[in-house]
């Protein structure tokens, strides 16, 4: 077993650990570890543990970036949202639990991410700590991920350009990878401009990252591509990929991919954080 | 102008401030702002004021409580919810701005309650506010109102009894008025068998609360007495008036304020939870 299948396998249980405490009804606890465990990648914990270095104090963080991801999805599939069937090949957890199950179960993850966040900050009152929480919580709020979703969904009726997809895109994605790198490196001591760095990369990867997904979207519905987009409510939502073209926005991709190579050069050889972050690069998603 | 109106002044003050702040798209702030401004109480974030004595370090943890209680009213109206169409008598929250914005500035204000209290604990590194902050986020998460939430909402379709309906109450609006009135005194300074006197006062005055809450509603509408309940999925839910009957319901709520009244006597003479604990208890709600 490498570090990387242990480093998850611990989350996975201390994601586990936190459910099974709740003294909560047992259908919302169904409800709310269905979407927990429904085969996410673990992307923003690992991106975090790995640049903590591995610290084992960064997984309530790690525990609570997941916890934020994975609320912001069940949101977003919501009938009244991205009205969406289906989420990692599974029925969206409205399809089985029902639509105010589905936000109730939302709304108890979130909220759960910051019990482990306090709880744990409670018990170890470190500024290492406190930071690394505020990092995520501005991050996932109206200043970032809500903030990116409500821009989103707005695309759907007002003209986009790439300036607002870029808006929308460091936000509703890019806040919350971002904060996942820079709660790590927080908990691992990074402060002033070796935190800065650590932001940045995460910008960088947050971007490629969407870039990625909206190319592996189009790739799976041609329709998606060259569909004029933001003059009428019913053209859908404008992508990186849909305005600048499929061809640009590749070779933006790559451009970006060298970037990000580039910038890990001031990780020490055999950091955690330069294998998780080719990774996410290079992989299918 | 009394103690009162300058505590809740400022509490609106900081409020805005808060909502002001935010980097966030304009409407989602309006849509935000328009529930927080929407002529609420504030008997939670007064309850905590009070109950820390007037400490001006309460207010960021106050104004938490009210932003976790004004998601919760935005996200219990929605259509899939409770829907409802007014709240407080203006329009809820999803008739003027939208459903999937009203997701959003829900969960926009839940967020935004922790990015207060974790921005307020990293700068003022003190166990009192951690703990405040973590009496706050387990009274708000699915072991309590979100649960409580929950259990309401499936209460539309299993038979309830009186234990169930104590169940739900104490979660759904008790855990709240518990933590607010346990976070004001753990601000204080409060550990112990002192702190639990507070909790215990908390728990009362929530029963108490709803119990009056359930007697107006019921007067206002004299279809929710007597109507039978919990038998099947169009009764409509329980309450704590319609399963103990209206008369054993009067008799319990003035049982319960004079076990409050004789309670806060462990309250020095003065003191300003006396005060507000009154006025939550004889206001015509």
């Amino acid at each position: 077993m490498n570090s990387r299948s242990t480093d998850i396998d611990g989350l996975n249980a201390a994601l586990d650990g936190y459910l099974a405490a709740l003294d909560c009804p047992e259908a919302l606890r169904a409800a709310m570890s269905y979407s927990v465990g429904a085969g996410g990648k673990r992307l923003r914990p690992a991106l975090l543990i790995a640049a903590s270095g591995g610290d084992p104090d960064a997984v309530p963080f790690a525990c609570a970036v997941e916890l934020i991801h994975t609320y912001s999805l069940i949101h977003d599939d919501l009938p009244a949202m991205d009205d969406d069937d289906l989420r990692r090949g599974k029925p969206a957890n409205h399809k089985i639990f029902g639509e105010w199950a589905a936000i109730l179960a939302g709304d108890g993850l979130l909220n759960l991410a910051y019990e482990v966040m306090i709880g744990f900050c409670a018990g170890r009152l470190e500024p290492r700590f406190l930071a690394a929480a505020d990092e995520i919580a501005r991050a996932a709020g109206a200043g970032g991920m809500v903030g990116g979703q409500y821009a989103d969904m707005e695309s759907e009726r007002v003209v986009a350009d790439l300036s607002r997809v870029l808006y929308i895109d460091a936000r509703k994605t890019g806040a919350l990878i971002t904060a996942a790198i820079a709660a790590g490196a927080i908990v691992s001591g990074a402060v002033g401009e070796a935190l800065d760095r650590f932001r940045k990369l995460g910008r960088k990867l947050g971007l490629a990252f969407q870039i990625k997904d909206d190319l592996l979207n189009a790739a799976g519905d041609p329709a998606k591509l060259g569909k004029p987009v933001g003059t009428d409510g019913a053209a859908g939502k404008a992508t990186y990929v849909s305005l600048a073209g499929e061809k640009q926005a590749a070779a933006d991709y790559e451009r970006l991919s060298r970037d990000i190579i580039e910038m890990i050069d001031f990780l020490p050889e055999g950091h955690a954080l330069r294998d998780v972050v080719g990774r996410a690069l290079f992989r299918e998603h």
